[in-house]
């Protein structure tokens, strides 16, 4: 489908990305473009790509140039990538906030050639080794600004996301990004808190972890993620990450008043209406 | 090892246990005891039990009676047992709280022949059909005040446990409650409280769940959990988990604070001590 593929930042996303595309026959070359030598040879290693190049001569030779990298680098290097492209070139990112790069983007003269995603997909590993071959499937890809887009270069990303095993979602950019909020965002901070707070405990108490069971892994697994690539999406999505963390946190405080209150009729209101999440959750 | 076990309640854990002694040809016959006709009708056509029978006749056939029901009937539940039972025979349970049980035992003629144990596993689903075979496998079991237990009771069951792939721990009931409350609890507590933060986002917003990927079912999974197991267990340890809810809610509150005031080199901070947690968890 494409004669060769460009992908900017070699890691998680990307790599799965390019080995799903190889693994269908859907790219003859991938180019990897990265600022991190180390990971360049790890990603010819593990045959994510089959060339390492400067983004210049990377995006001259390739049909489509996919961007995975912390988003608020993101937004300058689609801009700089949109700078470079000729007609028949398609770029996409796979960045976890929207409205920031939509928002740089709505100017400039090749918009049209940009396609807006956010695959729902990920792991709390990064880097080239984190890459994993079926990776996407079963997940939900979102398309933001679609109408911004030229329609035959949309129909090519989702081709392909389709054929990894995703489905996709349409919404504007500030929707994507409220609800990334909710069942994303929001997630990482409790586990990231979650694990300091157990951490804290620790520091008296060292058999704390001998104990951990299942449960304590599911929730804490996430605190195991990057920070260079969440800093930056709760920077850029400050504001709905604020309204979810207060909504959370005003959602323990009812627990917690009805432990000091003792007021266990409504302690267990409050789990059989979590309880309600079965009915959505797979 | 044992002619006739009871296990009282029959649902996730006494039904893993009861599958797991008889794969290994650890007992010859398993008795059921419930109040719930259709859980002891489940539980045998599921072969966790080979026989349902009423407290007294179950007890008075077993070497080993295993009580597994919510905490708050699991202690006048095993005071009852105690009261029945003689010489040969060993009470065991597999409560989420120990001080409770322990301190109303203390007092009790045949303190000797009860062992109070905790297998740190669980899944968060419940009843007979919940059962599965291979539980517990790698994860800790708690004995707690194991110097009030007659040591060669201890060492019966320490060794079935242990033939299930569990190695041991031993702590007094109070401090097992702590640190439950940290590795289990609030974990608990965490998920029921992230599936209100979403549910009530999703009254307005039918799409958000669309998007759910790994990360959030992980965070939220715990939620589905039984509130009639979980809410006598918070009740039980009500004090330890305000401690560590409080703890948590103040962790929270930073992050909070660093997205307010905008200081992200501390909520850097924040994530970077949080990733400390994989040094600890497999």
């Amino acid at each position: 489908m494409f004669d060769s593929l460009t992908i900017v930042g070699v890691g998680l996303i990307s790599g799965s990305f390019s080995l799903g595309l190889k693994d269908r026959g859907l790219v003859k070359h991938v180019i990897g473009v990265s600022r991190t030598p180390a990971s360049l040879e790890k990603a010819l290693e593990l045959g994510l790509i089959d060339e390492a190049l400067p983004l210049e001569e990377a995006v001259k030779k390739s049909d489509l140039i996919y961007v995975a990298i912390p988003v608020d680098v993101t937004v300058p290097m689609v801009r700089k990538i949109m700078d470079m492209i000729g007609d028949g070139q398609i770029v996409a990112d796979a960045g976890s906030t929207k409205q920031a790069l939509c928002d740089s983007l709505a100017d400039h003269p090749m918009r049209k050639n940009f396609v807006a995603t956010h695959p729902m997909w990920g792991t709390e590993y990064s880097g080239p080794e984190a890459a994993v071959r079926n990776a996407f499937a079963g997940r939900a890809c979102v398309i933001c600004g679609k109408e911004d887009s030229d329609p035959a270069a949309v129909a090519k990303i989702e081709h392909i996301y389709r054929l990894l095993g995703m489905h996709m979602v349409y919404m504007n950019a500030s929707d994507h990004d409220m609800h990334a909020a909710y069942i994303s965002h929001i997630s990482h901070i409790t586990s990231f808190a979650l694990a300091n707070t157990v951490l804290e405990k620790e520091k008296e108490e060292s058999a704390i972890f001998e104990l951990a069971g299942g449960g304590f892994e599911s929730t804490v697994r996430l605190a195991k993620s990057n920070p260079s690539m969440w800093l930056p999406i709760f920077m850029q999505n400050r504001e709905h990450v604020l309204d979810v963390l207060n909504e959370h946190i005003s959602q323990l405080r009812k627990f917690k008043s009805c432990l000091e209150k003792e007021n266990y009729e409504y302690l267990q209101e409050l789990m059989e209406n979590a309880n309600k999440i079965k009915k959505i959750l797979r």
